[in-house]
C-alpha cells in the first residue's frame, strides 16, 4: 500500500455540477451533497486519505441505476458504487470526484430457490442479513470476510474469508450477475445452471473488477445446506511455524476443514483484552468442521493427531454452540481487538497469499521482519488457503513511521511474490496495491487496460483503481 | 446446432500464401500443407462440414507459438489452436482459412508441486497422459470429459464431465495460464496461490474463450489427492423421471457423490452390445463415491435409501476395482456405443444444462419429444450438475432428416433456457450454438464482442466462433 497511489485525477469541472443538478431533479432527497454524506462515502477504513464524491445517490431499483449511469455518461462524470464501505484498499475513494451510488436501499432478497440451493439478491443485502433471511430454509451463504459487507461489494472485490478453505471465494459462489454497462444497458451474464460453457465468462470478469467495468444490479449466489453437525476447537503452538506446519499437513491430507484460522500471540493478547477471554498468549489455530456428527468427529480426530505431531498444546474440541460462538465472535472482532491495542494509532490491514507449502516460511519471515524493524503488528490468517493479514498499528501523522510501514509492505509483497504468491488474496488492489500488481502480473495489466478501455471508454466507472 | 452458422468468412488471399511461405522457412517439415494434414485438423466430430486450414504448424515451444502469432499478425492471417480435435461444435474449423497450430508436441509436464497439490503443463498434454504421469505422486487431475482431450483444449472449451459434480469444471481447476496475445507477447494471468484478488480474472476469461482471445502456452492446474477409498455402483429405474428424481434428492441432501451419471434405456442397450455387458435395458444411474472407507460406505448407504424411495431396482454397490472399471469403461465408450447402434448414420452430440430441480422435467420432456418426432437418439448425462447430452443418429445427406434434427435442437435449447438453464454445460458454442447463445444472453454478447475487438482487433484468433 502506498499513499503515492492516491492521486487525484482530473475533475470534469463542467460536467459534474450539471450531472448533480440533473440527479437532484430526478432523485430529490435521495441525491445528497452534504459534507457528512460525502465524507461517509469516501471513508477508506485505512490511513489512505479520503477523496470525496460530489454527491451521493441512494438508488432503489436497477432502472434507477441505469438512469444514474445515463446521466453520468452524458456529462462524463465518474461513478463509484458503494455498499457498506468496508473495503480496505481505498476502493470507494472518488479519485476524480463524481457520484457515489449508494446501494443500501437495494437490500431485497429477490428469490430463494431452495431446491436448487441458490438465491438472487440485490447488491445492497449484507451477508449477515442474507443469512438471517435464509435461516428457516436450512441453507446458508458461506462466504464470510469478517466485516458485514454487502454482497455487491463482496462480488466487486472477489471477497473470501474464513470459510473459503472449504466453500471457495466469491468467484466460486456467484452463478450470475446483472450489470449496467457504460451504455446504460442492463445485461445478464448467465442463468441459474450450475455450469455453462456459453461464451466468455463475464460473471467471473465482473467478480473482482472493483466497480471499474460496470455497476452490479443483482447477484445470483450458490447456497449450501446448513451442516447437520458443526464442531470446532482451538489449539496453541510454541511458535507460528509449528502452527503453520500443522495447517500445511491438514490441507495436504485433504481433511475438509471448514475454517482454519491463525491468530498470533499478540493478536491473542488483543482478543483476550477485547473479548474477555483467557487464552494462552501463543500462536493459536481456530478450527471448525462441518458435516455429519460422524464425519465431524472423524475430522477432529485426524486433526488432533496432526496438532500433536507439531507440538500443539492441547486441542480443545467442542460441539457446544455457545462455546463455539464465543470463540468465533472473538475471531470476528480480531480487527477491532487489534486496533484497541493502541487506539491512538492508525491501523492498516494488508493481506498476501502464498502456495500452502510456503505458508510457514512466509509467516515466520514476516514476523521476524516486523520484530526486526520494531513494528507493532498482529498476524491473522485464513491459513488453509495460504492467506494471511498483517494489521499494522502506527502513527499516520509521523512521516518516518509511515515510510517504515510502506517499506515493510514492499518487503511483504516481494516475499509473497518470490514464493509464487499474490499481493492480495482477498482485499483487492484498489489504490493501495497498484505497484504490487505491476510487479506480480506485468504485461497482463496491459490486457486488463484493453478490457477497461473497451467496456468503459470514458473511464467513468471507479477511475484510478487497480491500474493507472 | 445449425449448419447455417458454418459460414466461410472472407479469406485473406494475399496474406495467407505469404505467411505460409514464411512459416515453411521457419519450421521446415513442421509446417505441413498436405491435404491429409489439413483435413485431419478440421475434423469436427460432428456432421458440420469441415473447413480446412491452409497449413498446420507443429509447435514445440512457447517461443515458437509467439513466432507463429507474429508471422500471422504481420500478414493478417487467422490462427486456430488444435489439441486433439475432440471438440463437438466445430471449434477447430478454419472458417476463414489460415494456420492450424498443433500442440501435440507441446506435451510436457513442466512441474508438479506435490506439496501444493498443483502442476504446470504444456497445453498438448492429454488428461490421460497427465494422470499416468501423476500416478506415483498420490495425486490426480479429476476433470474427465470422456474424450482423451488435451488440457489446452479443455481450458479453451471450459470442459467438465463425469467428476464435475464433486470437483468442479475447468473454471474451478485452472490456477493460472500463460497466453500469447495478439501482439505476440506472452502474459501470465496469475501465480500459484490458491486464491487472489489481484486485478481482473484473466484466467477465467481465457477459460472457455475457445481460442478466440489468445493462444494458451501453459496451464497451471489444481490437483486432488487420490481418494483412500473408491466405491461405486449402478441402479436401474422404471423411467427417466424416477432416476432423475433420485439424483435431485441426492444433490439436495448434499451427498458428495464423485460421479452420478444417467444412461437411458437405449444407451444401455448400446453399451451392452458394444461393451459386452448384460445390464437391464432401463434408465440407469452409474455412481461413484470418493473418501475414506467409512465415508464411502456412509454415502453409499444414504444413496441406497434414496434409490429405494424412487423405485430403484437394486443398487449394486462395489469397491472392487475391476468391476468398477468395467462399468466406467462402458460409460466412457457410451458415445462410440451409441454410434454403433447405426454405424451408417451420422452422430451429433448436443448438451444442455438446467438447474437441478428441473432436471427430471427436462429429461422426460426431451425423451417424449424425441419419441414424438421419431428421432433415434440416446440420452446420457452428468446429471448431478443438471447437465445431459442427446446423441442423435441421422442421415446427414438427407435434408429432411437434418431439418428434423435441427428443429429438435431448437426445441431442446428453448426448453433448457425456459427452465433458466444454458444451451451448453460443457461443449461450448463454437459454430454450432451461436443462435442459442443469442437467445440465452442477448445484450451480454455485445460485451463479449467488445472484449474480442479489444484483445484481437484484426479478428485473427479462431474467427467465426462463439458469435458472428
Amino acid at each position: 500500500m502506498s499513499r503515492k497511489d492516491v492521486i487525484a485525477g482530473s475533475r470534469n469541472e463542467e460536467g459534474i455540477p450539471r450531472a448533480v443538478e440533473q440527479l437532484k431533479q430526478r432523485f430529490g432527497e435521495r441525491c445528497q451533497t452534504g459534507q457528512s454524506f460525502r465524507e461517509q462515502h469516501a471513508h477508506t477504513t485505512t490511513y489512505l486519505p479520503s477523496q470525496l464524491p460530489d454527491a451521493v445517490v441512494f438508488v432503489e431499483t436497477s432502472a434507477e441505476v441505469q438512469a444514474v449511469v445515463q446521466i453520468c455518461a452524458e456529462h462524463k462524470v465518474p461513478m463509484v458504487a458503494f455498499g457498506t464501505g468496508s473495503s480496505l484498499e481505498g476502493q470507494v475513494n472518488a479519485a476524480n470526484g463524481g457520484i457515489s451510488i449508494d446501494f443500501s436501499r437495494m437490500d431485497k432478497v429477490l428469490a430463494v430457490n431452495v431446491e436448487d440451493l441458490d438465491c438472487t439478491v440485490e447488491p445492497g443485502v449484507t451477508r449477515e442479513a442474507l443469512n438471517t433471511y435464509l435461516r428457516d430454509t436450512g441453507l446458508f451463504f458461506p462466504i464470510d470476510p469478517g466485516a458485514n459487507a454487502s454482497i455487491g461489494g463482496m462480488v466487486a472485490t472477489r471477497a473470501s474469508g474464513t470459510n473459503a478453505v472449504r466453500y471457495g471465494t466469491m468467484k466460486d459462489n456467484v452463478l450470475a450477475l446483472t450489470v449496467v454497462t457504460a451504455k446504460g444497458e442492463e445485461i445478464r451474464t448467465a442463468h441459474r445452471a450450475r455450469k455453462s460453457s456459453a461464451g466468455y465468462d463475464l460473471t467471473r470478469l465482473f467478480v473482482g473488477s472493483e466497480g471499474t467495468l460496470g455497476i452490479i444490479t443483482s447477484v445470483t449466489l450458490r447456497l449450501q445446506g446448513i451442516p447437520e453437525a458443526i464442531g470446532g476447537g482451538i489449539v496453541a503452538f510454541a511458535d507460528e511455524k509449528s502452527a503453520c506446519d500443522a495447517v500445511i499437513t491438514t490441507i495436504q491430507m485433504g481433511i475438509p476443514v471448514a475454517r482454519i484460522e491463525l491468530l498470533d500471540a499478540l493478536q491473542i493478547r488483543a482478543c483476550n483484552a477485547y473479548s474477555g477471554l483467557t487464552l494462552q498468549e501463543k500462536p493459536t489455530l481456530f478450527l471448525e468442521f462441518h458435516g455429519s456428527a460422524e464425519t465431524v468427529a472423524m475430522q477432529a480426530a485426524q486433526f488432533d493427531e496432526i496438532q500433536q505431531e507439531f507440538g500443539g498444546e492441547g486441542f480443545r474440541f467442542t460441539t457446544d454452540p455457545q462455546e463455539r460462538s464465543q470463540v468465533w465472535k472473538a475471531r470476528h472482532n480480531a480487527y477491532w481487538a487489534g486496533r484497541a491495542l493502541a487506539p491512538e494509532l492508525s491501523g492498516l490491514s494488508s493481506d498476501v497469499c502464498v502456495p500452502i507449502s510456503r505458508l510457514a516460511d512466509c509467516v515466520a519471515e514476516t514476523r521476524a521482519d516486523l520484530d526486526r524493524h520494531g513494528l507493532l503488528a498482529t498476524i491473522v490468517g485464513h491459513v488453509g488457503d495460504g492467506n494471511f493479514h498483517v494489521l499494522l498499528l502506527f502513527d499516520a501523522s509521523n512521516e518516518t513511521d509511515v515510510d517504515k510501514v510502506e517499506a515493510f509492505l514492499a518487503r511483504l509483497n516481494a516475499r509473497a511474490l518470490a514464493m509464487d504468491g499474490t499481493c492480495t488474496g482477498e482485499h483487492g488492489i484498489g489504490q493501495g496495491k497498484m505497484s504490487y500488481l505491476e510487479a506480480e502480473l506485468g504485461g497482463a495489466i496491459d490486457v486488463m487496460r484493453q478490457i477497461k478501455q473497451a467496456l468503459d471508454p470514458d473511464n467513468l466507472f471507479n477511475p484510478g483503481k487497480i491500474f493507472r
